[in-house]
């Protein structure tokens, strides 16, 4: 691979594209420490397993693993899945992955963003991160792309494009003080325009209540095509997510795209509201880490926390009296795709979902 | 990746190419273990490092690199060199990489043998190995081939394939107690017939004098071109590897390979010989191993561990005296190639050369 240090994507005439465009394939990671995932991550494996498996059948799939688990996902996983060895802290591929970008001539290219653990000394979840801050390198190595290194904090999971020069994220991420406390709003939306080859910028307030990744814009929403988005909801005005969700919809109504259009807004009701229980608190090992895991806390679940593969939607099942309203609104939405629905609690419990465990691979 | 655990090579009708076939790549692995590598591996590092970038210059090479040096390779090679993580033992990439298998169709698959260290617990060189015991599937995963997994222990450097149906080994390798000690001959060559795809075995009795392999072929002579093998010579009739080349000589001059030819032998008269001095030895880890590093100690050097890429040989420079000797030699051999030396002392030094620490994916 070439490290390209001295120019940018938009420079050279690469976009990232949309989830929604085709994907070669999809990576993700193995999940393992057992201060963030109960009963040393068997059931996550299982439901990260499940995700893995539909994924693949319609776009080749890498799990990338540790040395220590290496023999155990090899075993688990269909041998048509392909599993590597790679270090790291915890495993969200969305964050500590790269972001592909490609070009007309149908090349392909990775971004690597400085990554700090969602927050870094100031609110990051774990330290040290020195091994997921080489995730993106490492990918870009295996996959035999080109990368460039931005000197800028940013996960996968802040930021959705449209492919066609929009980009939507969170102010209450990228402005948070854990990401880049020296740069200014108009300097962080630069940045973003160069590496990621756009001319728009939309700003949602908020993310999801309680959210631990400050406010990460794929819990919140969707980009299901050029200017449709899908939004997660509640009716109850009660709830501390109505305001959030009202917000963001007030915010999205209000704006145009890059193309000059309206975005269409589908809302999905969240699941929930969802506790952790004393069960699952139990499970997990004791830690100094800024993940708090205590019996009652209340999880961050959203229904639009989904991955578009190639011919499918693979969304998260957690709660059965809204389950299948979630399934229907997403078969509205994605028309020709298959909606596959995995049990996505253990995943939740780690404080994410099944978008924030994946990275597409773009055609 | 498929596991092909019910049949063989042969009858899926897939053969081991020779080395001097074209090659779509090349694997290495990055030396590290400091009990076997002086001064914290550093001077190896540079050995393996020229190593890589001369073979590079003729197919694309990929480094396999443990986390904890994973930074330090990627910062030592060149960008056009693939580093990816992959943990090990030692750095053979050789003996622990799979044997490459393909069919007159383009496909390719992965031969995965059992590895014990040279010799498990009867006269191995360190243990555990469990790590290096995964290196051939590894390789395997990342080039997306089928693998088949056979239950057999041995090296790549102790075979050598002409790919039209003979292969070359010693006896005192293929039949120590080290390796297959529940096996006749006849087994061991049935194996080798299976899963290389074989007409003819045939059998040299021993190595190079005092190569730690217990009498890897691969240091011993070099399979050229079918019907054409090099072989480490000396003139020297008091030297203990003299009754050894003259023996290997005899045997070659009185058989046949598979397709009838007589074997014309080159012989390439050896460096030195070559002790390991005071200032080399105080510069390994004191250790436990079975690798013995004292000084005085004599080593295995020959010039016949050279590895063969697209457009040139990358040969071991040993000893000034006789390296230009070497080189004309080699050119003589292969008057279409390049014939590049490279300074193979500091990869002598840990029990090899550079044949040891490649190994080629066939086209």
């Amino acid at each position: 691979m070439t490290f390209r240090h001295n120019t940018t994507p938009q420079e050279d005439g690469f976009r990232m594209p949309g989830e929604f465009e085709q994907h070669r394939g999809c990576w993700m990671c193995w999940p393992e420490r057992s201060d963030n995932w109960r009963l040393g991550a068997k059931p996550a494996q299982s439901a990260f397993t499940a995700v893995a498996e539909a994924i693949n059948e319609s776009e080749p799939v890498t799990v990338a693993v540790s040395p220590a688990q290496f023999n155990n996902a090899r075993g688990r996983l269909s041998g048509s899945i392909r599993v590597v060895e790679m270090s790291y802290d915890d495993s969200w591929m969305r964050d500590v992955g790269p972001s592909f970008v490609v070009n007309d001539a149908g090349d392909m290219r990775a971004v690597d963003w400085d990554f700090n653990a969602w927050g870094g000394h100031y609110n990051g979840l774990y330290y040290p991160w020195d091994k997921d801050a080489l995730v993106a390198l490492k990918v870009a190595e295996i996959e035999g792309t080109d990368r460039y290194r931005s000197h800028f904090v940013l996960e996968g999971g802040s930021i959705h494009v449209d492919g066609e020069g929009t980009l939507i994220t969170t102010e209450e991420c990228l402005l948070s003080p854990g990401r880049n406390p020296d740069k200014t709003k108009e300097e962080i939306e630069d940045g973003l325009k160069k590496y990621l080859n756009l001319e728009k910028v939309l700003w949602v307030p908020r993310g999801v209540h309680l959210d631990e990744t400050t406010g990460h814009v794929d819990n919140l929403l969707h980009y299901c095509a050029p200017g449709v988005v899908a939004l997660t909801w509640t009716d109850d005005t009660s709830d501390r997510q109505y305001e959030r969700s009202v917000e963001a919809y007030e915010y999205l109504c209000g704006v145009t795209d890059a193309k000059g259009r309206s975005l269409t807004i589908h809302k999905i009701h969240q699941p929930g509201p969802l506790f952790l229980t004393a069960e699952e608190a139990e499970g997990i090992d004791l830690t100094e880490s800024g993940m708090d895991r205590a019996e009652g806390d209340r999880l961050a679940g959203s229904y639009c926390n989904f991955y578009i593969g190639n011919d499918r939607i693979v969304f998260p099942l957690l709660d059965e009296s809204r389950d299948e309203s979630a399934k229907q609104k997403l078969q509205e939405i994605f028309p020709d795709k298959k909606i596959v629905g995995i049990p996505g609690r253990e995943i939740l419990l780690g404080g994410g979902n099944i978008h924030c465990i994946t990275q597409q691979v773009p055609k």
